[in-house]
């Protein structure tokens, strides 16, 4: 029998374990889907206007797909990259070179997500192949151009009960407003990102730091002024929706400095005259400022520190950010999370979401610091590492240790919108599977075992984000 | 069927695995308990007094078990830590609280060692629950006020073979003493854990120096002087019981000095008036030194190194050591442990016993060190990874380097007397159902398979630390 | 059933998963074997001797096979290891030492190479004993005296289409030109491994830097001069069979320094008068003109650095290199490869093989840089991860993003030459078993895994290495 989107897909082929994990996706497989972190593009459901064709859609934008592709040798030109808007046949022709290849993503999450949005978003009743290219490109163009395949249609269609987008401090947030203006009851937040404003390494701190004074109308020239004004624009967000706060630095250090010290490393940033020692203090400094911001207004705050931005020097001369070449690093947390977590991490009103790309991390620290400090909870599988094997090793390494109530549920982290459901249900899947597997072992019951799915489909994430 | 204590639990549902599994586990379920690692109080068997009641003996003093409540934000205060004695309606409140919320330990070791305490050793008939907390409290205290429920008495129930408590090396070991004298046959021995003398940084390292000297009759004015007082206590302990010797650094970093360097080193630690360098290198020559010792002495060495300790603060100000905030960080010990190894690695009268909470040094250094060097020999997945996924991994990622013959067998690390049983269990389950695997897939037979069983549970530990 | 060469070993009991193994191992079992990484001699296919006998031939040269007797006590000199040539006896008392102890070997991957080639290299009936030993020896003895058990004949027969051993720069490579002139069709070409002249700190970097000279009739004043020098050797090697570079420093750091920076440094280097950061920065810059030959000259770049050599001290002066105590130690690939493979990671003409003894590295940055840069591919689980668990680990960890057409099969590593064809049965059987589970739980159609298994097995390892 094909893979293509077989009804067991990714269960053991244990009959007992099977049995058990059927039982428990019946109970979570038609909940809502919340997806508290990702960057979708707002104006889609603001202007709500049809998406082009497959490749335009599925192909040019997902650097999951075209970064497999890249690795075996087609340049990202090739793929309609860095083209601008592509004629259809342009198009087409990045769908055939993409077809050609489909074997490359055997084994990975992209094979699983894409053979699900083929089957059952587009309700296409053969595999992707060679010989079925041209079909798919022609039968997806068409339906994308009907309205119920507009985005607020399959928004809808899907299920998504809430949906955050991500946005840097400075954003208008216009379309968020008109969404918020329009009849439509779908719900679209933005989810507040300063990283352009915490570290004063990245490209567009100084036009930030500027822009952040226009825009406040503040005088800047206090570290207090530069926290007030941060803090206007976080309200800013909160007006717009936003429940939490996503900040991603080289690495997870934190500080906590006097107010004196404070004041000196400022005025050291402000001046741009600083050594990079500074700018990892102040990166440091600006968590715990952060988190003691999170405490009065509310806002969840998600850590995903530990990646190399832009590793393709040429790559990203040629073509920008996000072309695949972002890369994890080792990265550090116990340490690194004291300062913070000593002064904050017992406080009732805060939660600190901590995600990874560093694997050896579950075990060692997040587990061990999720199980301890009340305001920490372990994010899920990031990036990656969601996918079957990723999410079943979280699973494995981290529940022991934190319980499943100091984890926060799934998120898909994806730009890419018509693999959300995809992705959501590869999510339940193993969450089921992995539930089976310990109710086959006799070390849960059934009945917890779904409510502890549910749990993680549903409540976990709808608390730690606050959306209920 | 109930999860609550399956006679099949954390066996794989593979029938032919599980078949196998449960054959393994009946050659070595029955065999007698020997604990050569943990935090048992001695005055308990000394005094042989009745235990109090179950919150007080259950959930105040465990740190597995209020960590996970203090996680999910409730007060340590609230579950009767640092409040002294407790009155029985203070103690049922606790009780209450943790039966409240024992679904946060669903898919936790602690909950299959609770489920195991309750069902066999106060032979309670229903899983804990909101409904059976009150009941569960009264019966369990009134079985603690039994004569058979005394100390000694579950020891002997227990069918504990031998058991090791731990103390700091100038405790008096009037508890040991009081039970090496007594008519009870009772294996309870001490080890000897000099990290107070140890590591400068240690905040109890002054005032054990100074009573070092006291104690031993001793001038400390040489190095010779502190290595000579310091034999002095290990002959103590070997007078009380001891076999081993337990060693807990921040990092497992070891040096071999020349004479010279080392009296000058030691100067510097005598006068107070030390970098945090030199009291690194300090720790590292001590290391070595007790290395040296071991091999005159015969003292087993265990090292534990590469926990972060009291990491919260508050809470450390306010409720002391041992809250649930000692974290793991990541360790070295290729490179740290190679000028004791090259020392003294391959001496025949020297056992090492390594344990290491950074799962990531299993197959990367601890497997390769332990299959080459005679001297040294892996532990069990320890602490945080002493769970059936953890030990599991243990498994998988040492054996096929190290063997299973440069593994110890199992310790529970402890103070948690009546979850002993319970822990020793689990261990036997996954020991049984890790080799079942093996045999499953052709890779060792089954005979051998029990043969490796009994060794991992009876004579590897024996052997490793000298008891037999 | 004995596990002795069971036929269904090493795939898993699950009857469903078991079949699909079954079906895709018979589609691979028979394909010729493609070694193109070890270190056989290659003066036993130019000189086409009988080996001696078993002891000789399986345990004095297997550093997997002795480091785990030594690791229990036995010495080396026991084990004939340095003793120069063994008479019978000496032999004899050898093969019953190892025998006695081979119950140490259970749950190792040396078990199971063992097993295979007393059973299938020489037809032993019963398992490995105390009491078969000495049958064992004589029958393999005998065996080895016939002119079918001479290396070229169990080359042929072994069905062994490539063969690649390694030799340092200077070689005369007169082996292989023996065999090249010979009327034998057997293809053992060499490997072009020039760590002696690319680290400063390598024991032979002094001499191996004079011998160039001489060798390859240059002045070696500036720079330029020595890369001349080393280009000509690797033309040299390129005429005898050579198809790729083999490169081991201590850590993965590569540089991309400006011509008047190398030559400053080349200086400090040729005069032996340079810090340990310039001879990192050598070995840096040396990683990155290796890679700018092989655009040119298109050696495959295999790089595998990351271990510590020789770690135990009076071992190593007693008994040389190669004993069984070079270890792993933590390695980092993301920043290191930085410089390298922003200015040749895009390059089509260029092919680098990661491998490493740190498997955190698997999931966090070889897979994803292996799914991006098209220069890189992931070697395969290597030394103490060739091993069931450790090619499963691999398996898991590194194709859900890298996909695997970004790895490159199997190789053996390996000095054993018996071992061969059982080291690559070992990872037939466990390819077989990975991608059977992959069909058995729906995530990849049955006809796609036995491709992959013949892409891994075969095509993948011709094509990485341009041997097809």
């Amino acid at each position: 029998m094909s893979s293509y989107l077989h009804p067991e897909r990714l269960f053991s082929s244990d009959p007992i374990q099977r049995q058990i994990a059927q039982n428990i996706y019946q109970a979570i497989k038609d909940l809502p889907i919340v997806s508290p972190h990702g960057h979708t593009d707002p104006s889609w459901f603001a202007n709500n206007e049809n998406f082009s064709n497959a490749a335009e859609l599925l192909i040019v934008p997902d650097h999951y797909v075209f970064r497999m592709l890249y690795s075996q040798g087609i340049g990202l030109s090739e793929l309609g990259i860095g083209q601008g808007k592509l004629s259809l046949e342009q198009s087409h022709k990045v769908w055939k070179i993409f077809a050609d290849n489909y074997y490359l993503f055997r084994g990975t999450p992209s094979r699983m997500w894409l053979d699900y949005v083929f089957a059952e978003v587009f309700d296409i009743a053969e595999p992707l192949s060679k010989q079925t290219a041209d079909q798919a490109f022609e039968q997806i163009n068409q339906q994308l151009a009907q309205d119920n395949f507009k985005p607020r249609a399959l928004f809808d269609r899907f299920n998504i009960e809430t949906l955050a987008t991500t946005e840097q401090p400075l954003d208008d947030l216009k379309h968020h407003k008109k969404i918020q203006q329009s009849e439509w009851q779908g719900r679209v937040i933005t989810t507040f990102r300063p990283d352009n404003l915490t570290d004063p390494e990245h490209p567009k701190f100084k036009e930030s730091f500027r822009a952040l004074g226009a825009l406040t109308n503040t005088d800047i020239d206090h570290f207090a002024d530069y926290l007030a004004a941060i803090k206007k624009r976080r309200e800013y967000f909160i007006e717009h929706g936003a429940t939490a706060s996503d900040h991603s630095h080289p690495s997870a250090f934190t500080a906590d400095l006097s107010d004196r010290d404070k004041e000196t490393l400022f005025q050291k940033i402000r001046s741009l005259n600083y050594s990079p020692e500074d700018a990892l203090m102040f990166r440091g400094q600006m968590m715990t400022e952060m988190a003691a911001m999170s405490i009065e207004d509310g806002l969840t705050m998600q850590l995903h520190h530990g990646c190399y931005r832009n590793h393709n020097a040429p790559l990203y001369q040629k073509f920008g950010t996000d072309k695949g070449a972002d890369l994890p690093v080792q990265v550090e947390f116990v340490k690194a999370l004291q300062p913070l977590l000593s002064k904050f991490g017992n406080h009732p009103d805060l939660t600190i979401i901590l995600f990874t790309l560093d694997e050896t991390t579950y075990s060692r620290e997040i587990a061990p610091l999720a199980g301890h400090y009340p305001a920490l909870k372990a994010g899920p599988a990031w990036w990656f590492h969601d996918s079957p094997e990723g999410m079943t090793r979280f699973k494995e390494q981290v529940i022991e240790t934190a319980g499943f109530y100091n984890t926060v549920g799934f998120n898909d982290d994806t730009r890419a919108f018509l693999s959300i459901p995809a992705r959501h249900d590869v999510s339940r899947r193993i969450d089921s599977n992995c539930l089976a597997r310990l109710v086959a072992q006799h070390r849960l019951n059934e009945d917890e075992a779904i409510d502890v799915a549910i749990d993680l489909t549903y409540h976990l994430v709808n608390q730690a984000y606050k959306f209920k």
